[in-house]
């Protein structure tokens, strides 16, 4: 007996209430990249270890359980985040050489929860488009993320850019070592100037004082001007910034009810980003519920350096904060052997009612699916009746 | 670079054509469950590894992958099947009185694959009712395995009916190790007499008798009679058979098109059934494409045992042998900034229409879309064309 039914923490049933409201969501978001042509893909949840964690850096290392496979003796890791895998997929498996556009919906597990409340396993919806470095792809995944949020009825919503190219152009030339450069960019997404003083002590002045003012830069779209006059002179920078100049204007003009803003040091999460990043919050949720950007060199270790962009967000967090339907009202049937009854039955079933058949024995217990109305018989034909 | 792309064996991505017909298949097979007045939920991937393999048997205890949780130190496993995860909800966190039906649609995962063909990684879809002990509930479920198929248009479907009561009976009170048991089953479901034999060959002779009898008892619904006149005239025995024959009366009836049968031995799979087993094979396929049965005891380790009866399948099974649609055709657009376009190609959208834009300087791309029609500007209007 003990407590078999306990589970670990962080790791919860989905019960029946929510869990048809996830499933919703989870057709509304499928169909809602479909109609913009990203074509659904599976990748497996179990991959050998180092396909799992290319180019990802050491997050997504410490965040993935690890298995040995017993047909070859090799390690096998349970993926933590399918963007990997779907880069695998462009490169290797379809291979083309035009655009592509591939959408997921699946669990990943984490071996530590992101926060003191997030589950470690989350249900990952993404979508991402591979062959084109323009900003059109950058611009039509953000589109997606948002038009995606507003049809499951998300209030609120904001997105905040950055882009990982202004760190890097700050850093570049100075040698750091990749724990301090976690830490650092940890120090950048949190606005904790203190520790960022101390872990760049040793840094050049500008690259030191570039990454300070960042944790300033943060708010609406005067931002954008106030980095080009507080940031150095950089050619990328400069690049950075006429991008997200570009991105912020059409998403400002196509979606005037979302807040477009910018916080150029939030670059938290995974290392595979290498351009535009964005991150979309909601009313009434702390933390980002989309996070995604440009990283164009994920694919590289699958032979295939391509132009790629995508989002991912996680359809447990969304649910709490979308508006879909959950439950629909049931007729009651009572069982029997008649074949009009059956007959009956199979009819409502087939135009898409939920009917529950009350087994023998049953006929005083209460139903968990609320019954509106009931199957009767009225002389020889069953009619439905409101309760 | 290396071989990055290269998957464990018998795992394998689901590329964009099967991916969409399993979505497809799996929104059918919930939405039929639905109807009939079945739950979804959606237990975790990972869980204690005792909570996993309760009542279970060692079978399924090979097949699982065990884990290290590093928030506790306990070993957790990843789930070979979802059933005693289902056993748990129904037992522990719903904990109703009456009847309860769950369905569910998940992965799981197999340290070793079940066949030389098989996923290490089905995608398990599988409905249970609980509280129910009569036959009523044993033929819901069949019923519902069966129109499941038939929805989704798998062709040639033949169901076959054992009961876990007849070999429990034969061996009442005779001493058998949990191993020796083993292969006595996988003996008779694959109707290895030779091996059977050497097993048995310190087995009271009326038990011998018995099982070596089971190996012929496969066949059309006169196999009733025969197993009646044949097997021992034991109480649990008679009582056994005069369960298949209420339950063959029914389903014969209600599903003339489907093949009805029997066969005796096939008592493979998980071994927590304990009474009318079925299997629903399909033309074309050599192994069966659902199994289910009746497996009242298996929430007792979670402290309640109810009666309990339902079915799983692996939709990477059942996609191969099902007619759902995967492509539809798509609308091919330009890209561009023009608010008269994006308009257009929103509100086809809107309208359920896959519209792919064609992003600048991929215009003589080939399109992965079936593109049938084109958007295109006629004077200031955007208007759909056929290509």
């Amino acid at each position: 007996m003990s407590s078999a039914w306990l589970l670990p923490e962080h790791i919860a049933d989905v019960l029946p209430s929510e869990a048809r409201r996830i499933e919703e969501l989870r057709r509304v978001l499928l169909d809602a990249a479909r109609c913009c042509g990203y074509e659904l893909v599976m990748p497996p949840m179990l991959e050998h270890l180092e396909s799992l964690l290319t180019g990802a850096g050491g997050e997504l290392d410490l965040r993935t359980f690890k298995l040995v496979d017993q047909l070859s003796g090799r390690t096998l890791g349970v993926r933590a985040d399918a963007t990997p895998q779907v880069a695998r997929i462009d490169a290797h498996l379809l291979n083309r050489e035009g655009v592509t556009r591939l959408c997921y919906c699946a669990p990943v597990l984490h071996t530590r929860p992101a926060g003191l409340r997030a589950t470690r396993e989350p249900l990952q919806f993404g979508a991402e488009i591979y062959g084109h470095a323009g900003l059109e792809a950058d611009l039509e995944v953000q589109e997606l993320a948002l038009t995606a949020l507003q049809r499951v009825g998300v209030q609120g919503l904001a997105l905040d850019l950055a882009d990982a190219r202004i760190v890097r152009a700050l850093l570049a030339g100075v040698p750091v070592e990749a724990a301090t450069l976690g830490e650092v960019y940890r120090c950048l997404a949190a606005k904790d100037t203190a520790t960022l003083q101390q872990l760049t002590a040793g840094f050049p002045a500008e690259a030191r004082a570039g990454l300070l003012t960042l944790t300033e830069l943060y708010g609406g779209l005067e931002i954008l001007a106030e980095a080009r006059r507080r940031l150095p002179a950089r050619a990328a920078i400069g690049a950075a910034l006429d991008d997200l100049t570009w991105l912020t204007d059409h998403l400002a003009r196509d979606f005037p009810e979302v807040a477009i803003g910018l916080d150029l040091a939030d670059l938290s999460g995974y290392a595979y980003y290498s351009g535009a990043r964005f991150a979309v919050y909601a009313a009434g949720s702390p933390d980002s519920l989309v996070r995604g950007g440009r990283y164009d060199e994920v694919g590289a270790v699958f032979g295939r350096n391509r132009p790629a962009v995508g989002f991912s967000t996680d359809l447990k967090e969304v649910v709490g904060l979308a508006r879909v339907a959950g439950t629909r009202a049931a007729v009651r049937a009572p069982w029997g052997e008649q074949p009009a009854l059956r007959e009956a039955v199979r009819g409502l079933r087939e135009q898409g009612e939920i009917v529950v058949c009350v087994l023998p024995g049953h006929e005083h217990e209460v139903q968990e699916f609320e019954c509106d109305r009931e199957l009767v018989a009225e002389g020889d034909r069953w009619v439905v009746r409101p309760l």
